[in-house]
């Protein structure tokens, strides 16, 4: 059994850890951290948990972490995690970080959308947590960085294409629609029931922190830096992300080249379905699973390609990803405990 | 391995069969029925479970079912169920019926509720699904008529009143409120989206058919005859039924003996949680889950008892409950396949 | 022109003062004031109002409101109406108060509900502003206290029965369910998005501060003291309340007493439509209005009499009644400005 | 007082003009007509309207309609609308046709799209009904052809940058996402309330027959063939679109053309408004109303302007707009009866 602790389980993807790690038939969950929960247990504050965890919130200490787990999911804000990271690493402890802060190989593109980068020599280190696309540097990680909700659904989408040379990669853009628990639990005006439901928005349009994880993820695939729009919007739902990715095909792709390169990519990814061509899948149809459905077609009219990408923002988008990652660095079967079939409706 | 097949698969309580025993880890499901559906692969028309189930619906036929498996599902509308349960039984397969059909012990009852009942003599043999209340015969049943989503929440919510006697039974009144897949997957005005979002009404008001079942029960518990008042509603939600349960305390009553009683009824029940007095469950707690969550509160100003009990309806209102059913019908753990910690949020 | 002012202008039932009497042909809306919107524009918070509202928000200072209007809104919190409602009143302002500060003719009874009262001499000149019961009082008062959107919708239901003596008094519940602009527009996890989504909850079980209310006016009407339960639930959807009101029939009484009574009672009400026995209403149809819409029905297994009440809380539960209540205190005709069709879907 | 009817009255559209028309000040509404309700009253199968429309329904009978009324909306399916439009033309009657049958110059684009066309000779003189872009020839118009909703949403966004060249055309995508009122009244599996609810799809992508309807107008602004890829998907809301307009910048626009263009071509569009650049609306803010909202945003990483449009589908996109050409085709001002303030929340 290994054992693993949750730094920062509070929050929405800190409880899909947990659950997910629950029912985990190789792992044993001993430590859950949280700042302002510290000395409470789970299941008072989250009722949903009683019979499954009976842990009690300790505080985000590297010592009592590193003690108790020999892998940690730090689900802490970005630039927190930053200054615990560093601390399990050296005391032996393998990470997978939900924060953004490991994501950017590169640190003045980090500083340049978030802020000071502390440990700037560890970027080199971690590695990127797409299994499709890493998967064997992720076996061999200490550190990986798990990637964004958006990002997640995006590269999927669009990686077969460039890899392939399918695309002109200055027509790409991603629109972007997600549930709201890719808020996060905090409260605000912009998550207030009423303000939510029966709308529809854009926001941070052409100016999402995502946009860089994104753009060196496909630049490695196209061998050549891809710049992106990225317009993200919210949905009055809870959970899901679909992402709507527009590319003009180069002059010599056809509809086929373009069925193949997926069916190639992805032909020994258990996470990744393949509607094909023509079929598009819905948000609903992943909820709560660890899958990314995805469907294209083509507007022969214009030459462009639409590809839709759906995932469970939490699952795929975050957590389940993560217990993805620990499986690999582990080495477990990739699928271990994510191997459920999505919650339907 | 226990052989089991769905007779009539292609509604919302088939596709939970279909979920939740596609990961009991003692089953093996061999084939679904549907009428309508017959010779389409399920995960063609229901693309969440690609990966997870690759059965082709067949035709609803006995012979067939009773070839492939060692215990039948049936979960077809009620009327329809009474057709073709004799003949499973007959064939020497168990049967889980869903429907209304063999719930009621009185074919009076059923016949001034329902319709003509067809085969009456089946009614005494048949067990009333509800483990809490009668977990030894489910055991040794042939035939168990699985419960009603509202009377599953209403009874688990009065049993251990009445049980106890600490009520006036002539003041039950249980007030309901249920997400819109309890109106199952038939399209109607009254399912339409914009019917339905951001609006709530009651329906069915003191005429729903699921008050005889509860009355059955309760009189059952009580040891004299209860008449209650049941009024449902639609809550502008998928999953979940919430029950609102009054009832005037007998003059010797306090609220010690209720929480005694709460507690000495539930004891030994691994899908009963109890929140306690103040404690009051929300229907997002249990989501996806067989659990029934109870709290409950006293108005001492008036002596009204007000319990409150939340389930998920197609899960320990319907195809959860039915495949704790089984398990016990089959000597396995009660919980096999089904101690997964609620979905949230 | 009335020159009216709204204290406290920045909360849901500001917002829908500010729409209604934007479109009231006899008003002049001077003045909004607010603490923490001071200095700000309206439509630059609130875009929706662009071209429908060029205020800025004033500090809610009683010599602003008084030199700019004749009628005052206040729509503060409890407590803070206390404070400049008297001030107002002194200025020879008019004062429709939607807070619960004027709503309890005994000042012990607030006390024990809420908190120490500064102007008890207040209460007894205060006009509970439900103008089925009070019209000719609301006519000649200065200050109405608007009353709360449980009750306008509870008090509606059971008013004619407890008339008439229709019912058994102590039988008295009202199960009522409300929709999350009910909660106000501060932020709290309660009204967070995925708290509130695909959830059902009661809350404030017997302890909800709208019971004294309740039972004032029903008791009132019913010359003996009126003690009911009182339940409210929390809807997934914006706006809108239900209430199932629960009582037993008196032993006399026959369903066609009850119908009549209805239909007596509200002969001469505008805002009070009757879907009368059988017939039950759902928030949908009353939404954005001002009306109460009523449905009621007899269960003669148990002679149990179940009234089905539905209003949109911010109009006819606060905003809307509010208007009216000005209407007829300025010798308006009580529909003006509020006689417009509910809002579909 | 201008006497109008309505053809098809039962929709969600039927309804919407039902409650505009019931409180236009110059208005009165003396037929609605459908087929399946014919001989119904209308408050009877829509309780909402009690009190605001006592009309019933007749049959679909040009006739009747002519005798009744000089101006006829008609809320037909296509197809049926091509039976009735002419009849009612031959007899002086007006006509604003809410159908796409008269939508389209060119009969062939027509029935590339839809089917044969029976009277394409009535295609030159029908007039389409965007006011900011054929305001003129609307006042003078017999016929004038609602636009679809999405075509609402898209024309607005873009017009003003075709109009000024600012753009390069063939860059030109429109992601829309849609609430379920534009699905219609009809049941279906598509809009079961189950298969909606925490959800979110795209669909008809690249083959929705709105496209040659932007393509028309866009053209015609252009000066040169516009050929664009248009998205629609569907939103877990009742009522709304929001656009997402994407288009590369030619060379020699700056982000001050753009907002210049946006003020000229939208001066004296009292239904317009805007939020300017970096200001992005919401479909809440126009809830009920007739306005279109404009944002937009210059992502100057790769030279790409993002135009984001919300509408209310039914107002706007539908019966506001049908009653806004109405307005102009009698001599009314453009407002009356619309310029109320949108309902929030």
């Amino acid at each position: 059994m290994l054992r693993v602790a949750i730094a920062g389980a509070s929050g929405y993807t800190g409880f899909e850890l947990v659950r997910i790690l629950s029912h985990h038939p190789q792992v044993d969950l001993t430590t859950i951290t949280s700042r302002q929960q510290a000395g409470q247990r789970l299941d008072q504050i989250y009722p949903a948990f009683k019979g499954h965890c009976e842990l009690t919130f300790a505080n985000t200490d590297p010592e009592i972490l590193a003690a108790n787990a020999d892998l940690v999911f730090t689900a802490l804000p970005h630039q927190a995690a930053m200054d615990i990271v560093p601390e399990l690493l050296k005391r032996n402890v393998k990470v997978v970080d939900l924060s953004a802060d490991y994501r950017l190989k590169d640190s003045k593109v980090y500083e340049a959308w978030y802020q000071p980068h502390k440990t700037p020599e560890l970027l080199s280190e971690a590695v990127y947590g797409l299994p499709e696309l890493h998967r064997e540097q992720i076996r061999a990680a200490r550190l990986v960085a798990n990637p964004g909700c958006y990002p997640t659904s995006v590269i999927l989408a669009a990686a077969p294409l460039l890899d392939k040379g399918l695309i002109e990669h200055r027509s790409l853009i991603a629109d972007s629609k997600s549930g709201v628990t890719g808020a996060g639990r905090g409260v605000s005006l912009s998550v207030h029931f009423c303000e939510v439901s029966d709308s529809f928005k854009a926001y941070k349009v052409a100016e999402h922190r995502h946009t860089p994880e994104m753009e060196q993820e496909l630049t490695h695939l196209a061998g050549e830096a891809v710049c992106l729009t990225f317009t993200p919007h919210l949905v009055p739902m809870s959970r899901g992300i679909l992402s709507t990715v527009y590319a003009t095909l180069r002059e010599e792709t056809t509809a086929d080249h373009i069925d193949k390169a997926f069916a190639a990519f992805y032909r020994e990814a258990p996470f990744v379905r393949l509607c094909g061509r023509g079929e598009l899948p819905t948000t609903l149809q992943v909820r709560g699973s660890n899958y990314c459905d995805l469907g294209w077609r083509v507007d022969e009219r214009n030459r462009r390609l639409i590809v839709v990408s759906v995932i469970d923002n939490l699952t795929r988008g975050a957590s389940g990803q993560a217990v993805c990652n620990m499986n690999l660095m582990s080495d477990m079967a990739e699928e271990l405990g994510l191997n459920y079939a999505p919650w339907q409706p």
